[in-house]
């Protein structure tokens, strides 16, 4: 794989957008954190309800669900509001049920009993990585809103087995880079998502070619790329929330 | 109609709450503002389109219009998405009208030419007088992208007519007050919104009884706070928006 | 406001078309009432239903609320069908609520107990003013039905508070003018929709400027012309149904 | 097949309703006809419009079209509105496509040129039979709009090749009967609608068995009463269009 | 009617198609079979459910419901997937409405008890009578999932009351032909189904003029070519459901 | 990662089910094939069309898009038909947008010039595997479609650049086998799905985390397990489709 990439915006390849978690954000939510990685903004929300889907009824375990938007402008030209055209487009739903899968993968759905956390993931402004900060973000909300539980003694204990985080890798000019922002995800030959837990396990891998195949090295490299992304976000996610 | 009511807030039945515009906080869109009326939190954008709608076609005028929705967790409880419902509520297609042609009331449409301004207002935080808040910071959204074509010379001057601005009184606890906040809006005997130019003149009136009919002293006494709310209101545009 | 306006109508700027409201219209529902101003034309009906909607049930209040629909054939130029396009327009959905809100609240919903009252108006014929037509003619059926329900001695007695009606007024030609027709609505520089109880409470203004805004005499105006207007449609309520 | 049938209306087995039809109803359509069969009321209305469906653009041959539906509580018990659900019931494109298929054949479609007329069909009153009262009536609402074109020149002559109307038949309490009403309709062992055009001609015959399958001589006395009773209605077209 | 027409198969004016039906083809389904007439070819699959509609709740009573497809590439020309537009074509509807109502007269629904049999038609290759294969098709289907429940003791006996089959006929280049194919069915000027039972009782006839109306007396005609093509596909039937 | 894993099908760990592609199956296609991996069978058809999505309109170049369904009873339980619900699942849009990648990966669509290839993947059983199936089948079906327009000279040459298949793996039984059925899908650890090139390139890789994390280790097994599966599946579309 070729050489010295010069980004658009001056990052070094394995270079992270800086990246800011805001947790707390929205006043009404049990749980939330404005994410942002570099120029995106994602505003993530949890809110616990006390029924279940159907299929989970008397089964004494819990769900967590996810649903995604952008608002209109938060992208470079308009899109088009969802709610107005009736229906959530297949990009929009492919992304709500990576959230709800990524984050189900941390919790202990037993131990939550019979209750639903509702992910909100609504992307305030676009700029490349919408859903990745959506997990990294989605994840400290989740946090808040089940320490909100297990402190009123709703739950004996946090519901959570580990952490969970995301970040993208993609093949751009020739190179493999960390957190592609807009400029690059809108032209890189491949593009992967990588979402991992706190202690290294593996909860997804989205990987694509855009414009031609890619090599089984290219993917190994992103894979390592998206390990030292992944381990920067846990520790940022462990700092906002007070952990350690 | 009653005496001395203790506001939730600690209000005067006069006291607008702390107003914020700010202008130019969506990167991408032509015109922007972040519209804070106490806790409540309204994003407007303003999008310039190079066709109108069908009806306009060759008649050589353009078109303002608009769009609102709610994020799921603005709210106290959370509100379904309706994107995910397939369909906008009658409120939300109430509010989106209402915030169209206040708009458009102080365009002048020919000036304008053959392009249609989109509006979207999305509201991040609710507590009360949303609709009040999207209309006044609507108003610096369009001024703003307006003022881009026109400083590109794509128009000679700016097309807007006045300035408009809006906000709600109702009956609280036997008295009339200004701008309600949700904590007095969900216990309101009466509810009325107004639209109201810069230059005083009424481009909109929204009047509700809530519990029982009210009468025409308390609907002059809201008109009068009204008229000093609205005076706040167009002054805090012009100085955000650099006027006089 | 400008000197002697000539009518479309040849009627005075105080004078309201011919109404009639025909009772027991519809020979299947439980109130009913055939609603015409002018050339106008709108059949309300109202329907009885044992239960209320999910938020009200074991609360033991009643609900009253409406649905609005044009024939296609209805208008001057044939309108698309709502249930053949799959949704409700907004303007269908902002009048049905205004229905239902009028009507609630004259109503005891408490003394209603657990029932719905489901409102029909479906415009037969439109030549201006179905709004205030469907308000009007709507409480002749609902008192109709609610009537039926106390002579069975289901109900010990009628759970209405007052009467309710509707009228418009505008500015057309520079005068203010009662009850606009067709020709003078799609003409006018305001459009205010009164509606006003029995004994003369105020239930909902709702006054929007068209071509320009409007000042506080104009609107002053309006709202005494509709006070003349009301208290005939009152009157003519009470005939029909054999009050007084 | 059985004996003397007491009917719930005292008719004769072979005699019809009284029917009513009444041209001109709808103020602002080309055509119209109010259709009575009883109780039944069905408003017809055709509209003309200039432009044609995608499958026929510059064929030079035009179109017929129906909608149909019914005002919610023109049925015993209400029945919910479609436009209000989002989507129209198969019974109702079945009654649409029925009424459609019927008027085109007896209308000469490259005399009518690039141009479609759209019949809509509302029932008022619901008391059985009312597709075949759309269709009776719907012919007449046609020919006046088809009347009014080639009365102002615009086409040559009456692009009509005959007449149509329809009647239903059924098997009720062990006999065959004429023109089924509700009562009858909602307990007959089979069901039968005929279309045919004024000189005999059958355009369409839709038989069901309702509780048991039915015989060749059943369906032989079927249609034969419907002969008699379509006699009826093309005279009685023909009266109210001044035919003959 | 006319003489020795030359049918485009080159079959004889009574001449069905070759028919296969073949049980058991969908591996998961309750009961199912592959209907072929000629090159048509319809999947039908009968699903057993243990709840009924909520009409029938508690009346002991059981239902037989159909639902019909085509898939997009089974036409001549591709054709939109329904799922896709969101929404059900009329002419699905219509023929899936058919389907049910044809099953069920044949059903002894009381005898099958409060249990709903859900039929799915399925085309997998359309060259004409989609729907009378599947009707045919869908008795076997019907009759296997049926015989189950009776085998493992569910049901005391088979709920069945007589075989239904279906097949069409037309007016076809002047002569009146049997099971219409696609070259005959698009070209026609009068086309018919017959839905007959076992022992011959008439279950519902459709019959249209497709060009122009058409006389008694072809009717009579294409009844008696589809009693003898019923007759042919009844013994299929019981061919291969072991039946005699 | 564990020992010797004993699988439902009796299979070894690395082999694939029994795979069948038959080329032309759907009668009026340009391009089909029927695919099976064991009980699985997924029905492909490509249909070609003059005209490409609005973004490419007098780009010179074409587009490749797919479209996937259930039939209602290809699985263990019947799956409500989507288009009654009216709206297509997130998984359904989420295998649609895969396929249609994943051909577009292989084809030249400068080279296919202003036209669209419309690929329909449609399940007639399914057993676990359904999208790689389709992916596999579906290279047979454009191949098929394009050597068409190649033999007819509407092209000058295949604008495909290389072949494309798809296959499964998981953790199932604490081991990596490939080629996953339903009775392993439905309980596996891990899964993954591989779609890969003629030559070995990867195009996309899906792999998802079911009860719990997996390791690189884990996930290098799969993608060697793939590679072998792929291998065998591009020999059988070369051996179908004559090539070599």
């Amino acid at each position: 794989m070729a050489g010295p990439a010069r980004r658009p915006s001056g990052r070094a390849a394995a270079q992270m957008r800086e990246v800011h978690l805001e947790p707390g954000w929205a006043r009404h939510a049990e749980g939330s954190c404005l994410a942002r990685f570099g120029e995106t903004q994602v505003l993530c929300t949890a809110s616990i309800e006390d029924r279940v889907p159907f299929f989970l009824r008397k089964t004494g375990r819990g769900w967590v669900t996810a649903e995604y938007g952008m608002l209109p402008r938060s992208t470079h030209e308009r899109t088009d509001r969802e709610a107005a055209r009736g229906r959530q487009s297949g990009r929009t739903l492919e992304i709500q049920r990576l959230i709800g899968r990524s984050l189900r993968a941390v919790t202990d759905l037993r131990a939550l009993g019979e209750r639903q956390i509702r992910i909100d993931c609504d992307v305030l402004v676009a700029d490349g990585g919408t859903r990745t900060a959506a997990i990294t973000g989605s994840y400290v909300a989740l946090h808040q809103a089940l320490a909100e539980l297990a402190g009123f003694g709703v739950l004996p204990r946090l519901p959570l087995t580990d952490q969970v985080a995301a970040v993208s890798c993609g093949i751009w000019n020739g190179a493999v880079v960390l957190d592609l922002d807009y400029a690059e995800d809108s032209n890189a030959a491949a593009d992967a998502n990588f979402v991992l837990t706190g202690s290294g396990g593996i909860v997804e891998i989205q990987a694509t070619a855009e414009s031609e195949p890619f090599e089984d090295d290219d993917f190994a490299q992103m894979l390592d790329l998206a390990r030292t992304g992944i381990h920067d976000l846990v520790a940022a996610q462990k700092s906002v929330l007070g952990l350690e």
